[in-house]
């Protein structure tokens, strides 16, 4: 049998990114999580953290984790059908899209996180990451615009969320005096979400261009739409999250026409627990 | 002399987030890429970047980085008296807490973004965090809440921010009770932005409580008051970012009076060209 003791020290130092916070939240001395860590890797004979540049798990450590997680969503199970057991209410990781964050999300689980007393630990991550982080056994469900589950995992389709090119109106007169054409999306500053944000190039793509052009990275969606909102740039944004800006006017689309539409799938392990199925089902259900 | 195409190499390579994006942008075959990369690390004698768990700069790459991105703003400088070279807009990343970000900050930098011809390349770090990469030389300038410059580099106060601990009328009514007390503080599910955010911590301590607390991680401001306004937790958020939601009532204090400021000063190397000088002398002028 495993010593889970250690491999809770392992996710504590993970989740916490650090020895000394772990060890604030376990109540033991920084040494004493070191220690624990270190019979892991003894018992293991390789090393389960990587120290530099960033904290981080190696992939046995990684494995470890996905195990760990796994034992504590069935541990959870066990609970319910034994009320008696200590009852300490479960932290469920999961990847998703930081456009779903800021506008459907909240509203979408807010009964099933009273109703189950369930704790979330949201990580946010464009597309393909957040799968990866599910692959790695990161996290136990990703929200991801790709439909093809993963090995071992599942998907369900929960909708799509359309993108429209948005800017203020002054922004428009000025950048984009004649429409959406070559000469402006050379010289207008777009903004983009991170490195791995496609919408950008695919409404390029959509509207015949190919070539380069300037940009401002934000990685946060509200962010992304005080930019726009200040008149510094512009950019995909879901209808659901600026449909009031689009409808006072504040902002326009530089392509009146041309919109994207993202799926969105909910993908979770085949074996991963009561909890994660009935989360599944109440997203199905308020999503549909 | 370095040759710089090297350098340009490695910052595109991690700036993408990978060899098969930075050759589409730098417009190279992925293995010229890597044979950059490579001829770098010949020539240093070492490692200029770690591929897994991630992709990321080694303390000597990030040495790189930094001088790399010295020169771009002394080139910018130069260009500036010598307007007919090739004038390529620069971009410069800055590390900024998620809330000024949702915030104030989108109006304070839209005059200088388009007078500039300014591209930013924002990266969300909470704090300390935000220094330690200054320090790294993986940003040019930190926005953050620690007053001390670290060596080599300027701080700027730029004002404080207020924080409220603030919930849905209903979830006050079934949390808290009876006020701020520790049997609410010991069951009323919280949110947290990360392991970092100490804020939640700071609130109870203030309040006299010192113990666990369950907690919700969102790492999102906006996404954090989702799941407030959706009954979800409650939260440590700024004034400035949920005032019209505390005047409507659907977000309420659970301990009246109680608040902490959080204040903001800017980081900035000392010799880093014109274009910092003028945003910080931008910023300080529209913050007081």
């Amino acid at each position: 049998m495993l010593d889970y003791k250690l491999l809770h020290a392992l996710a504590t130092v993970v989740e916490c990114d650090g020895f000394e916070r772990a060890g604030d939240v376990l109540g033991l001395s920084q040494s004493a999580v070191s220690q624990r860590i270190k019979s892991l890797e003894v018992r293991l004979g390789q090393p389960v953290l990587i120290r530099h540049p960033h904290l981080a798990p190696t992939p046995a450590g990684q494995r470890l984790l996905t195990h760990y997680q796994q034992v504590q969503l069935l541990e959870r199970d066990l609970r319910g059908s034994l009320p008696t057991l200590d009852d300490q209410a479960p932290r469920l990781r999961i990847a998703i899209n930081a456009d779903s964050l800021v506008t459907w999300w909240a509203e979408a689980v807010a009964t099933i996180c009273q109703e189950e007393g369930l704790l979330l630990d949201l990580v946010i991550e464009d597309q393909d990451v957040g799968l990866k982080r599910l692959r790695d056994g990161d996290v136990a469900a990703c929200l991801c615009a790709t439909p093809q589950p993963i090995a071992g995992a599942r998907s369900v389709a929960l909708g799509e969320m359309h993108y429209h090119p948005l800017a203020t109106p002054t922004y428009i007169e000025r950048y984009f005096p004649e429409g959406p054409c070559k000469a402006s999306f050379q010289s207008a500053p777009a903004i983009v979400f991170g490195p791995h944000d496609q919408l950008q190039h695919r409404f390029l793509a959509q509207c015949g261009y190919h070539g380069h052009f300037p940009y401002h990275l934000c990685p946060s969606s509200e962010g992304f739409v005080r930019l726009a909102a200040a008149g510094i740039g512009y950019g995909m944004m879901p209808q659901l999250q600026v449909g009031e800006l689009m409808a006072s006017g504040q902002l326009a689309s530089v392509a009146p026409g041309h919109f994207l539409a993202v799926p969105l799938y909910w993908h979770f392990w085949r074996h991963s627990g009561q909890l994660i199925q009935r989360l599944t089902q109440h997203l199905s259900r308020v999503m549909t």
